[in-house]
């Protein structure tokens, strides 16, 4: 522990402590009142660099910058701690959202695991095809049987139930690509921005088009995100009083799809305060972005380009998953950030060497 | 300052501080030492009392109770501070209602300054009676009419512009009753329960039935709860994109009415997490209250009764606003604590002797 570090922090025994002096030599003690007046701080200094998984260049420079500029007390471009509101997309921004959204993967594994209370659905499309085995001919049956399977693994049971099968899922499906777990798919370099972050007062949460309650169950042992920070797509809850307490259920219904510009409401709905700093990865972040950009004083926009298809997956403006295009466009036009995965990002996922 | 209280903070000058030490006589450097091998801790002893509003009794007790026992490290009885989520319901539980709830007050008000843009209100009900003075009469006319008056007043403008209206009134609109401000009529009581709450680790949230964009320009002056702890009714928010830049426009579709079942929904949407501590007044927050009684562990559940027409006003079974029935039913067979307004509070608002 070096002496500059010590002083950030309380004195064990009190300022009157009657215990011995340290013993210094009195150069030691002339170079310590040196540093002090000169404001040299050796702990600073010596700082472990809070992005390694970042490549030294314009991207890390930039973030850095921001920062910096945030929380430099006086600066015009100083922000109040209570405004440091970060907000960032999930799927393809946070973790991989490759060859198909996790929420699907979770919605296929769900009613593997619901068969056995189910077995008129091994004579029923389109479950007889997912538990086949034959997920692309499930969801080849249009958008009325994706819904079928959302419902069937999302609503009618409580939230409890569903979070509980959420966790299982955590815990054991992995990834057909990695043979990960899909927990384990997220971005390192991403992990350190949000330490980095809410080390330096920030407020990180979560504005994504995934479920609210497929997220909850996770991502705060994941990403460090707490439940309150998390706002996702919702599907209606009931109250209900049973005999054995009360319990809040799933329903069919949709309450509230957070893509696109869902995202600004969904942001005043819940924080009531814009973003001063905001990543996504996708047409469906443009109108975040869009609004934090819109606010007074300093602010960061940033978006994940997915260019590396030897350690992650390439994918843009074509995509049907994560389309980048317009927002890319933008981002062009506005000077906002655009991450290169493959040049900007020294490791894509924890796991990796 | 005392030498205990002095341990709760960081050293201003670090350890290895060269200046003079301060002098002590040799008694008070034994009485210190001892102090500190004892444990005493005089800071402790000395505090002011938290809840000076609140008579000594049963209420004020079962309050601090309920504090030390969750703050207390290594007791079965322990909350760990991410679980310290107390919900508070607004009208009637942290400021008044009466004569009729303060949001229809915005309301009449907003009416009669929006008039000099309505020339043709002068001679269309409701609005008529409004500008003559007759709110009663208005209000008369039935469900349509007051559903009329709300949405002039709250919808088809800008989020900003809607915000703006509220600080105003709230910065001059006068009670007909106290002749004073509205936001003056907050229950001083409350007040310290919630700066109490606070200081030992809880996080404060609102959970009302009243609009959230009509609460968050003043409670976190007169509450202290931030935008982000505000859970209220909501209008639907439409994003659009002008050529001035991107806003926010509150539209006339409701999305969700913050009451009974509603309450134990939108904590769940909202924060993810089952309070361990609610306090309302009415039969409207009685699910929230079961919601968190149902809960493991320690927890609290608080009902204001309202008993003082002397200070105050009474009213509970047969009143049309804040009906408090079922909910002091259950409070009663369950435990949870029925603030008597009258017994209990010293001082009802921050401005009463």
């Amino acid at each position: 522990m070096t002496s500059a570090a010590r002083q950030d922090e309380p004195s064990a025994t009190g300022a009157g402590d009657p215990a011995p002096a340290p013993q210094f030599h009195g150069t030691v003690w002339v170079a310590l009142i040196l540093m002090l007046w000169l404001g040299v701080q050796p702990a600073r200094a010596a700082a472990p660099d809070p992005l390694p998984a970042w490549n030294d260049g314009p991207a890390k420079r930039s973030i850095s910058k921001f920062v910096e500029d945030a929380t430099h007390a006086g600066a015009p471009t100083f922000i109040p701690p209570s405004e440091r509101v970060a907000t960032f997309d999930n799927d393809g921004t946070l973790w991989s959202e490759q060859p198909s959204y996790f929420q699907l993967a979770f919605t296929l594994w769900r009613i593997k695991s619901l068969a056995r209370r189910h077995p008129e659905w091994q004579a029923e499309e389109p479950f007889k095809s997912v538990l086949a085995g034959d997920a692309q001919g499930a969801l080849q049956q249009g958008q009325a049987a994706l819904l079928e399977l959302i419902q069937a693994t999302h609503t009618g049971m409580t939230l409890d139930e569903f979070s509980g099968a959420v966790k299982e899922w955590a815990a054991t499906a992995k990834h057909p690509k990695t043979g990960r777990l899909y927990t384990e798919m997220v971005y390192q370099p991403m992990l350190e921005l949000l330490a980095y972050l809410r080390a330096n007062g920030f407020k990180t949460y979560i504005v994504s088009g995934g479920g609210v309650e497929f997220m909850r169950p996770w991502v705060e042992r994941v990403y460090g995100v707490a439940p309150e920070q998390v706002i996702g797509s919702r599907g209606a809850l009931r109250f209900e009083l049973r005999a054995s307490g009360p319990v809040l259920v799933k329903e069919a219904t949709v309450d509230f799809v957070n893509d696109g510009p869902g995202k600004p409401v969904s942001i005043e709905n819940f924080i009531g305060r814009r973003p001063v700093f905001a990543f996504g990865n996708s047409d469906g972040d443009q109108q975040m972005l869009q609004w934090t950009a819109a606010g007074a004083g300093l602010r960061f926009m940033g978006i994940v380009h997915h260019t590396d298809d030897a350690r992650e997956w390439a994918y843009d403006r074509q995509s049907s998953i994560g389309k980048l295009d317009q927002a890319l466009d933008e981002a062009s036009t506005k000077g906002w950030l655009v991450v290169d995965m493959k040049k900007d990002w020294k490791r894509i996922y924890p796991f990796d060497k």
